[in-house]
């Protein structure tokens, strides 16, 4: 029962993943922590360009979403500032919207008024399309938060 | 393809919802947002007791994820002190995991060295009973996040 304003929205379909930085060295000890927990690794990648950053990503259950570790490959990576910035620990860096048509979402949230850090999709880890969201979102609503859409990869 | 150690893992389903805080009197401008987005309001409740916040939960497509607005209805309210904290900003302020039966969770983490910050499963929002992982986890891997376990309630 969508009318035609509803049609044109860029349909986000579920959390892809929600993202979570780690202290360099750390990493192992949080994965075989989420493994105590029941979740499943099921990728791991060194993701270099503007990120440099290790990942690895856990399956909750059977379903599409996934927990990303993210440790910083060097001082460089935007998420050891983001852990410098956050007074020496990681936490919470983003959540994930999986979108199936990255293109059209990004046209439509920019004619929409949200602010985007990207000027246009780009290349995501294990063949994803991806762009993020500005924390201040748009004019009305300060998200505070980093948004990351997500158009599935290759591994799917 | 389960061995009897898996079997007694927690059985996380899926994330249940994502929360936001969001400043005092900013909650409609948010709610707003989201439905541009195409997220579609499913619920709203005053939660009182110890939470004392406004919340409104967002469904994204047709799957079980949430993103869960958290809007303080007064200074006393943890959220309240939470964005006070973060510099008078909104932001993420949990994570939640959906779980079958939260009691055997809540054994199995506590059995497996996890900090949590209930003593008990206890009543959440819409009918559900919910607990929460200590940002710390465990001795090794300190998250640096609040995860919330959640079982289903009346209204789902």
């Amino acid at each position: 029962m969508m009318n035609a304003q509803l049609e044109q929205v860029p349909g986000f379909l579920f959390f892809d993943h929600v993202a979570i930085s780690v202290k360099p060295g750390e990493l192992e000890a949080h994965v075989n922590a989420y493994k105590t927990m029941g979740f499943r690794e099921m990728h791991r990648e060194d993701v270099l360009g503007t990120d440099q950053v290790r990942e690895v990503l856990l399956q909750i259950g059977n379903g599409p979403n996934l927990v990303q570790l993210i440790e910083p490959l060097n001082a460089e990576s935007p998420v050891a500032k983001q852990i410098e910035k956050n007074g020496g620990r990681g936490g919470l860096a983003h959540v994930a919207l999986r979108v199936a048509d990255i293109q059209k979402a990004f046209d439509y949230l920019k004619e929409n008024g949200f602010k985007l850090v990207d000027k246009a999709p780009r290349k995501g880890s294990r063949g994803t399309m991806v762009f993020f969201i500005h924390p201040k979102a748009t004019e009305a609503a300060a998200f505070g938060y980093l948004i990351e859409v997500v158009q599935e990869g290759d591994h799917a």
